[in-house]
């Protein structure tokens, strides 16, 4: 199975990663915006510039899409679904529906196959939710996120008057998931779920009151969770905010039987070094399942929710049964 | 869609209390080898004997198969796919490769679709080691059940003479958790995985220290197990083991980048009050994705492995991305 990388950031890199891992899959190289010799691959792989990737369409069995979901994939996956069966990691939730629509019919028309929104969230964790809900029916869902970065929240800190940069890590009530996990299936606030940690450099001279008021007061983003700002050096944010790691829980606490008699409580949760590697990982377990889907003359915008989960895995079929089940 | 029940057990009532939860899915009856009047269902519906099944060929979408694993389903599962769509929950793990083959000549030559080994483990555990193997292919698993009734180490401590009646609750131990979740990928013997603690009953008069003594040294059951017994009356029994509660954990621990540099925890856990009756839920949702698959030419032996989740749902595609995507 040969793939290719059409951006080459921290989770492209993360793509380049897993494909070591995984010996079925083989990486024909990196489609780059920018001036590919300004680029060294890890692996020594070949960077070509973006413009010339309709070239490459005998070549490639599946493009693993990297770019961002604010500006880019929007744009991006439907135009490549035209030529190229395609993977991206879309994550704007509220505009799921619209890209699934809009790749759907590149997709559909071009006899492509497409995966959208594929990661731990969306991604791993929508499947838990869907798993728990179909086998659950009645019962009450919850998702928590963090300990981690959230790369949406560090910008919007770092756009403010006087921050040289930033890291904000959204983290969990543990007492919030302790309720949870209990089965009491309590109503909880934003405030009560989660809180946000900022660690901030600020710019020499710069008004740290000001700048921490500004963030506290921030709609959406920070005003209505309890939020903590630190000041730190730039060697500190270096030393020990270089990572972006996350990671998050879902929980579906619900009962049968008659008058709600038993509780049932199933969690799913992640623990993760760094999110655009362990999302990369995703991305290339989903580009098997796309180009065996393919195969098969499945064409269309899938997500993870069309993928029977053998599709993921090397393995096969008897293999599985006689280790995994 | 329309199921039937065949068997009645605890898993039979728990499908038939499953059934309420699913507004989609209609239970046309029960199937039972017993004297049907002798049965009395919770919800009131009919009861037939089960060697008139083959005459309600046309009125049952997928029957769902309520027998044991030990001697039931080797039979029925493989003697029913002849003539129905089917279900089952098929746990003995050595044998699910027999047992697949079987079940897979049966259903396939007579055009009909099976799903065997529903549940939870294997069930919705075996799908956690799918994807979680898939998207971390270096790493480790670990799986620890409960704390839970396990129903064969009761039964084996109930065939001991001068005991009464037992219940054995199989109980994970926590440093072991503990180590596994930190990610440090520890070899964990028999002994260091779980613990195993029996309530039993003894009859009047019976030698108590000889009935421990053969617990605590009963090959493949306890011998290699911390093991703790615990005499209590019937009454206590009664009043304290009278449900059947279970759960347990999946843990896949691995690493990303250049030399492993980044770590990976994904964890599945269930904590359940009544393992018959989460059990029948699955088994419910299963049948939902069996008639689907059934209607699309889909024939021959599955598993939840071949298993698209969004067959499992109630939600159309475009609800589940909104909702739960």
């Amino acid at each position: 199975m040969k793939i290719a990388i059409y951006g080459y950031g921290n989770l492209g890199r993360g793509v380049e990663a897993a494909v070591r891992q995984n010996p079925d899959v083989e990486l024909m190289g990196v489609f780059t915006r920018r001036d590919p010799a300004s680029l060294q691959t890890e692996t020594g792989v070949p960077v070509y510039p973006a413009e010339t990737v309709l070239d490459y369409t005998a070549d490639i069995d599946v493009m693993i899409l990297c770019g961002g979901s604010a500006t880019d994939l929007p744009v991006m996956t439907p135009s490549l679904a035209e030529h190229f069966n395609v993977v991206d990691s879309f994550d704007t939730h509220a505009k799921i529906p619209e890209h699934f629509d809009n790749v759907d019919r590149a997709a559909f028309s071009s006899a492509h196959t497409a995966l959208i929104s594929a990661g731990w969230d969306p991604g791993l964790f929508s499947l838990a939710r869907l798993y728990m809900n179909s086998v659950l029916p009645e019962g009450k869902d919850y998702t928590f996120w963090g300990r981690g970065v959230s790369q949406g929240h560090s910008d919007a800190i770092r756009r403010i008057a006087g921050v040289k940069d930033a890291r904000q890590y959204t983290v969990p009530v543990p007492e919030a998931l302790e309720r949870v996990r209990s089965g009491e299936n309590p109503d909880l606030s934003t405030r009560q779920k989660h809180t946000r940690e900022c660690f901030v450099v600020a710019e020499e001279g710069a008004d740290l009151e000001r700048i921490e008021r500004e963030i506290r007061e921030m709609p959406n983003y920070f005003a209505d969770y309890d939020t903590t700002v630190t000041f730190i050096s730039e060697e500190e944010l270096k030393k020990n905010h270089a990572e972006l790691p996350h990671g998050g829980t879902v929980i579906r606490s619900g009962t049968t039987g008659e008058g709600g008699k038993y509780k049932h409580t199933m969690e799913f949760s992640l623990k993760l070094d760094s999110n655009p590697q362990f999302t990369a990982s995703v991305l290339v377990a989903c580009a098997r399942a796309v180009a065996r889907m393919h195969t098969r003359g499945i064409f269309g915008c899938k997500t993870l929710f069309d993928v029977a989960p053998a599709d993921l895995s090397p393995l096969t079929g008897e293999e599985m049964r006689k280790k995994l089940l």
